[in-house]
């Protein structure tokens, strides 16, 4: 399978169409970002971490029942999934508050949820990725009440097969961002990728953290963080 | 009846226990405040406008079957109200965009909303208010299920006759923020205010505003605006 045209860039990863018009082609980068592209940095062998590590945990969650968009790992770096229309929202779901749960609702770094909650960010960079609840994601039409449904459903499964899997790594998953498409049929199914820039694991014995937030709040030891959850989830 | 002891003073009203445990007296203010406090002043005449158009419109919509706070109009400015504890959230209805979705989401004020939106906001001064879906608010124990299905039933209906009474008033309801209380027995009903403070009302014609908006954005008349609302009310 061959890269042709440059379909996209983003922050974190190239996509190039191939000959199939239903196969593009993902290359993850070693760039990383934060705060809407305010932070900006390079995570040493983030992309083929990030790369491998995702395809895995797709192929764990196809094994349960989510549908995703991979096809094949090409190499290191680069994986064939399906075209999709990226349904512009960031489906997050959160088991222990962190990050900007905890700064928007005064709860403190750590504390469990009585109830795990699921967040929708409109995805707008121009706007800040604003959080909206599913009156104003019918009412912009950014995805109807069935796809939501399937998505609502789809992100409490990811959550539920993720966290026992990683349980048994000693690594808590604390939250996580995940992103859904539509392919040409109309099916939704997970795209984007999972990942530690895209998750929070926290170390089950020490609270370390193990995941963007060294990068974000500059706590040094990035990559080896990178590499720790690379070395559990690939040597189980 | 008679005021006993100060229980409560916020931004625009005093709240004041009577010699019956389960009723308080509201008593309504002239003080103005904005942004969270930030911005201050006064709308004379306001403390009785607000009082009388939330009683009479608390009235009609105990006949289309919403229970109130509401038990008895003691004079132009104070009002004998059942002693509810205040559920901690804002409960927002909107029918078209204007201000905070508008700036959050990028919709031009005036922009009619394809489908009602209804938002929950925490109420909590220190944090801004910050809005919260339905998980938010029972990780946070904020309402139980029951109660948030009541309120949002509740909210719906007020919407619709809210619109439609003030229709006939040449009147359009843009948005509105009521609040619900747990009366002594568990029941869930409306109280607070509803009323220019609380509303945003244009005029259906001219698209003129007539509510707090005035206020917040300096365009004078706002005195004016207040009793043009009250006028066209109390005259139905």
């Amino acid at each position: 399978m061959e890269k042709k045209e440059l379909l996209y860039e983003g922050k974190a990863k190239k996509v190039f169409t191939t000959d199939d018009p239903e196969v593009l082609i993902v290359s993850y980068k070693d760039d990383a970002t934060a705060f809407n592209g305010l932070k900006k940095g390079t995570i040493e062998g983030k992309s083929a971490i990030n790369n491998q590590m995702s395809n895995n945990l797709m192929k764990l969650l196809e094994t349960k029942g989510v549908p995703t968009h991979l096809i094949e790992e090409l190499n290191e770096r680069e994986t064939a999934v399906r075209r999709v229309s990226i349904v512009p929202l960031e489906v997050i779901v959160r088991n222990v508050a962190a990050g900007s749960l905890s700064k928007r609702l005064g709860l403190p770094e750590g504390t469990m949820m009585k109830r795990t909650v699921l967040e929708y960010c409109y995805k707008n960079d121009d706007l800040g990725d604003p959080m909206v609840n599913e009156y104003h994601i019918y009412a912009m039409d950014l995805a109807t009440e069935q796809e939501l449904a399937d998505i609502a459903k789809m992100a409490f499964t990811v959550n539920d097969v993720l966290r026992n899997y990683l349980k048994d790594l000693n690594i808590d998953l604390i939250d996580f961002k995940i992103e859904f498409g539509r392919t040409s049929d109309g099916t939704v199914i997970l795209a984007d990728e999972i990942s530690p820039d895209t998750c929070r694991f926290w170390d089950s014995s020490t609270g370390e953290k193990l995941d963007k937030d060294r990068f974000r709040r500059d706590m040094g030891g990035v990559e080896d963080a990178y590499q720790e959850v690379f070395k559990r989830l690939m040597g189980h």
